[in-house]
């Protein structure tokens, strides 16, 4: 198995990325193959803009997606983003860890979803959930959060973790068709003692030697609606 | 009053750019003074990095938060984040205009959020939601996006959009105190006639006009919760 994956840190000795290291580590172990896509060491860039594209459908006027999907017909995207979507490509598992910043990615990583899962390749038109560019893939992440555990679930002071995560969970990694598997998250990092942190260090190693056991989160099925999403009769 | 307009969309002449002037021209019609950071103008750099602190309260380990803080207390953050945490403190009403990216705001604007809403200011240590450093302040998000409205809601494609966009609505702006308003959606925005765009403006303007009378969305109260953010009993 191919696993990519993107990691984004803004200090190089975090606790996260130790995770980032033991996930290499633990997929190499078992035989796979492994691409790390460190976006702060790479300084890549996350934002969107008309230089993503030397060739342009539209010189006028940018829609960012249509021209995604022509510059990835004609070849002719931006060198940074062509050599990420060729790791993904190659990936059957795609990995993104990260720290817990505002219940979503940092902005680097924000960057590399923006920029890289193109219209064209990874969704468009009428393909997305189980019928996404990205199915038969799956992917997983692995997050670090300033929270505690009793702060998440139904009736707490924040509600759910994977709902206020649905945006990525469902609306990023399960919209492009890939298995999404259960997250994993590590609690109240910056606080916690070193041999809490090494306990979850054992418990990731675990949740990684498991995934192939485990069931992917539920995902909507295009099967249920029409050809232009409507719910079809039950 | 006082409005900060954060804008963010990766073409000029984008609608989503006509719904930030027509909200600036509304806001100032009416007698209220507005400043708007244009983040693709100001060419925003969206990462948090160690760069935007010039002290440390520990120069080895970046814990991001913590610098914030530090730095804010003693006057050292970089000029860039100054600036927007002036207009920050100035503003009566923070408005957020972009187009959705993945069901959430494009990079740059993430990174805003990321390096402006600093601990120490905005929320820290317990003061969040209805404690949170921005309460007494209004903010609205006015947005537009790809898909249809009959793909958005309860039992619908992609569910509820306003349980995928939690994330920025309750878990960004009503964590740190702001009453948030109710947001105003564009859908389909690139596929519409130029009517349909018209309209849209009309509504959006309609919407502007009768903030003064609307709810704020329903936020946690840390008066439910103990010292520690459990439940207390009912």
């Amino acid at each position: 198995m191919n696993v990519l994956i993107v990691h984004a840190h803004p200090e190089p000795q975090s606790f996260t990325t130790s995770m980032k290291d033991l996930a290499a580590a633990t997929f190499k172990e078992s035989g796979n193959a492994v691409q790390v896509s460190d976006l702060y060491a790479m300084r890549f860039n996350p934002v969107a803009t008309e230089c993503d594209f030397t060739s342009r459908s539209n010189p006028d006027y940018l829609v960012y997606a249509l021209e995604q999907r022509h510059n990835y017909d004609s070849g002719s995207l931006a060198d940074d983003i062509s050599a990420e979507i060729d790791k993904l490509k190659w990936a059957d598992m795609l990995v993104l860890t990260f720290p817990v910043f505002w219940y979503s990615t940092p902005a680097i990583m924000k960057g590399w979803i923006d920029r890289v899962l193109i219209s064209g390749l990874a969704y468009g038109g009428k393909r997305f959930y189980d019928r996404g560019g990205m199915r038969g893939k799956r992917a997983l992440i692995a997050a670090t959060l300033g929270g505690q555990p009793h702060m998440f679930g139904p009736a707490t002071v924040h509600g759910e973790l994977e709902v206020m995560l649905r945006h990525v969970l469902q609306g990023t990694l399960g919209y492009v068709g890939f298995d999404v598997l259960p997250p994993f998250f590590a609690y109240h990092v910056p606080y916690i003692s070193e041999q809490a942190r090494a306990n979850y260090l054992d418990r990731f190693q675990d949740h990684l030697m498991r995934l192939d056991y485990m069931e992917p989160m539920q995902m909507p099925s295009l099967d249920a609606f029409d050809d232009v999403f409507r719910p079809l009769p039950q």
